[in-house]
């Protein structure tokens, strides 16, 4: 029962103030704000030791105005001669826009914005209106070694943005968001790089009115940046949408790319398959900026046909049967959810809390029948295509369920994860106002390694006292999966927090596990890289770095690991 | 009627003679053949204006014993050496051997092994038996710049295995055919790049017993060549099989691999995604023996699930139809059917004959029907997978090809086609041996440039009298397909024949089609390269090519267009 007279914390209601660092670090809509529940709050102060009273006091709101200390470093005549390309309008030495665009989402970024410890931003902030205009400034900057970080939605969590020299960021999305063409009868788009998630889907729904096509059509690409983040950024990062384990990740979606790079412009070919050498597209892609800058992409489109959808989901015992099913479900060939989400028994119990099926009457019949609190994981899921198609999968995922002793939990679980799936990001800055951190990180993992990598994931935060960590995995593939941690604890220093971060990173690889399944690697996992992909596969990258900037203009100062970077060095 | 006395041209039946011409560029096993049925040799004569008395006397047979009239290039010391590597029994000078594995099984190669005219040839042919070997060898050949071609199964045909100066080639089939792991859970197995299709196939076939597995699997991977080329080669061309339109192309079978390179061995990871900079394993797919020599590589493979299996057949009233209804079920969203092959007019035509179709009571039915002979189109296909899923495939094909005006003809034209799937080439050696050509070029294309590339290349080849052309699309994506050109016509000199496979490569190069979909580039596409991918592209290549191979030792003399060529300088 919550007494009436339940004590609320202050969660903060009120936009940004203008030019504020609160208003850099915000996620998303700056009139937006999703709080904690009360089932979530509770359980926050369980987990983390903490009382009422630690709730009393905003900290390090970043409600101060953004001040710089020192003009830019970049040589005068440069910034005249780079505004001048895109006109004075487009060009900004602010001292707001230097900070605002030298940073991504990441919370240790979120860290430095609050206490206004910005490190090292960049000098001059670009708005190219078009191909050209990035022609000729990245032409500029490569002939005078100006360092450049190219900028879609700005939603890195991997301090992918963040400069190390002086020099420019290219923001592609203030004006680089066109559709440029649609093709029905091959099933392709072709949109400027700059273009956001939420215009791009918006488009391909309405096809019909909006390019006379006979369907309307999706993108089947939905991260949780979605509403912030745009097609540039997806292809830099190689990112993967929720519905990828039907219609796939970036490396399935894009067919061909049109990059600028410092010794010349790229154009592939959008075959369906080609066996003409090595794959240009491939290499172009999850280049984090290190290579050029993504001008334009030719993307695969899919039919929009949500009257077909079919959600699901399901309760089972344990952990090991979940997984059992998920992979029994993917090797099934029936077919592929789109959906697809197995959460570990801490991350189900709050999930129970948040969709307030705790302590109901549905779950007294869950325990009884040996669901218990502690133990049991839920799955999510949904099936996406022709009807006969998501039938066929429905009734397949059930069966396969069952095996497992899944028990059936209706739909609505999913609709309730739906409402909130690009809303969870929000939660963050009522957490950090009161010291504590809500942040992720992520891997993939072949089947047989996911249970080992797992617990040892566990074990090394367990050492950190009070702290939760919920795991799921979101991404299918009949080889293996995703895993994805979430932890909240509390507010460290900000080199502890790296420390902390780095114990994880460290354990993911000593363990088997990918840097990275979707979120890239940045400067963040960077210094992991060698080791992870080896010294020869890491050289090769080096050697193409070279070949197409040989200035190391591109986002430089160890994004991907291309130049030797130590834990110690991070900006 | 065919008369009891009708005229039988004297098909080959006796394996070729040891160490003859011959028997190297005979397709396939060598006491194997199939002869042109009476139906096909009917056409023949009738579309190549040919008579009985063409086909009294068999022509250029090569069925003299391979002389040479060079000993080997290579400075004595270098051949000393790399014997001693290897071993005696797995290193030959032999006038044999040289020529054996200087050729791969295109048609052109075929008409300089009868007239013995064989050009370069390698030197020295070693069988390495394991990495180590591999290892070495490439080592030694780096250090003393020696040219080296890596050979798999031998059955390019794209001029690919050539040798253009004095140097080695390395057989990966005899020793280098180990299947190294095989992960159930994680469906992946390793096997070494020499391993041939029916064993690699057998193996996966018969997991329970080999390997204590749950399940019997596929490896969904069945080129033309699969009984002759090995998984190596596979990867070298970026190959597809005929069921690649639900199992993928190597683009998408191939997870991970060991290849070494002149500067070392560079090892991918086995991950289901990752997002850990641009993916190495794509750039070492497709390199045609230019980069390193794969020695081993992981696959993802499938549930073999033969009795689910389902076949359809289908005749459409004309070529449009066919393709509409092709693109309307790659982009039905509802699963993808394994087989898929449509035909074109003339190619349904034949068919028809080979099937024993033409002039029977369905035939007249169909004429009846406005199936025209001449207009009407073959599609055949099947779908494999979970028994709902190729259910829920068929009954939505059954829905689409109605829809364009698509006669169901049951599944048996399918078994029909099934029997012969890897058997025609053998018709080649009876052709030859009277004079006539059979030769294919193949290419990718967007739905939307199919129709003009297609009369394009139909133009293209109407210029030379007395030429048959089939045409067939089968390998299926929502953006797009192949084209497959089968050519049949008379032989010309080999000066005059290369000129007329230019005319139509050029062809569809100028009309939009890829260089090639599944057979790869090799140096009789080359010359074409730069244009088609754009000089950047190839450029990015080179630079690959150079940090990897700084000396061009391996595959060297123009493939993949990253050595200059023209169309004047072929092996």
């Amino acid at each position: 029962m919550r007494s009436k007279q339940a004590f609320q914390p202050g969660w903060c209601e009120i936009p940004p103030g203008k030019n504020t660092y609160r208003s850099i670090f915000k996620w998303g809509a700056s009139d937006k704000f999703r709080h904690p529940t009360h089932n979530l709050y509770t359980l926050l102060k369980d987990r983390l030791g903490m009382t009422d009273a630690d709730f009393k006091e905003r900290l390090h709101t970043g409600d101060q105005t953004v001040k710089l200390d020192r003009p830019p470093a970049l040589n005068h005549a440069h910034i005249e001669a780079l505004r001048e390309m895109v006109g004075d309008e487009n060009a900004s030495t602010s001292d707001y826009d230097r900070v605002k665009y030298s940073f991504g989402k990441s919370a240790y970024e979120a860290f430095q914005l609050r206490e206004g410890n910005v490190g090292q931003v960049t000098d001059l902030v670009l708005h190219p209106r078009h191909r050209q205009d990035v022609i000729n400034i990245v032409a500029y900057c490569h002939r005078h070694t100006i360092p450049m970080v190219p900028y879609g939605g700005g939603s890195s969590v991997t301090l992918g943005l963040r400069p190390t020299r002086p020099g420019v960021v290219v923001v592609l999305q203030t004006h680089m968001h066109r559709i440029l063409s649609f093709n029905e009868e091959n099933q392709t788009i072709t949109v400027e790089s700059g273009i956001l998630g939420p215009d791009y889907e918006h488009a391909l729904n309405h096809a019909p009115e909006m390019f006379g096509a006979k369907y309307a059509y999706t993108a089947g690409h939905f991260p949780q940046s979605f509403e912030h983040s745009t097609v540039g950024g997806w292809i830099a990062t190689f990112g993967s949408g929720q519905q990828s384990s039907y219609y796939g990740d970036v490396g399935d979606l894009v067919m061909s790319q049109d990059m600028v790079t410092p010794t010349g412009a790229i154009q592939t070919l959008a075959y369906p398959a080609t066996a003409t050498g090595p794959s240009i597209n491939e290499m172009l892609k999850g280049t984090e900026g290190t290579f050029g800058v993504t001008v334009s992409a030719t993307l695969k489109i899919f039919k929009h046909l949500p009257q077909n959808r079919k959600r699901f989901s399901f309760m089972f015992p344990n952990w090991r049967n979940t997984v059992q099913a998920a992979r029994s479900i993917y090797q099934g060939e029936f077919g592929r959810p789109s959906v697809f989400r197995i959460s570990d028994p801490e991350e189900t119990d709050i999930a129970m809390k948040l969709y307030g099926i705790e302590a109901s009457s549905l779950d007294k019949f869950m325990s009884f029948r040996g669901y218990v609190s502690g133990q049991r994981c839920l799955l999510i899921g949904q099936a996406d295509g022709d009807q006969s198609y998501t039938k066929t999968i429905k009734r397949n995922v059930m069966k396969h369920c069952r095996r497992y002793k899944g028990m059936y939990l209706s739909g609505l679980p999913v609709k309730k994860w739906e409402r909130h799936r690009f809303a969870d990001p929000y939660l963050r800055e009522d957490l950090n106002d009161f010291g504590v951190v809500i942040d992720t990180l992520e891997t993939a993992i072949p089947w047989d390694g996911l249970h080992n990598l797992y617990e040892a994931v566990r074990v090394t935060l367990r050492i950190h006292p009070q702290t939760a960590i919920m795991t799921h995995a979101s991404h299918f593939y009949p080889q293996g999966t995703n895993l994805y941690f979430i932890f909240i604890t509390h507010r460290r220093n900000i080199k502890n927090y790296l420390q902390f971060l780095h114990q994880i990173i460290a354990c993911i690889h000593a363990h088997g596990g990918s840097l990275s399944h979707h979120h890239g690697v940045g400067r963040l996992m960077a210094p992991w890289m060698e080791t992870h992909l080896g010294k020869k596969s890491l050289d090769l990258l080096r050697a193409i770095k070279t070949h197409l900037d040989p200035h190391a203009i591109m986002n430089p100062g160890g994004t991907l690991g291309l130049e030797p970077t130590g834990t110690d060095r991070f900006p």
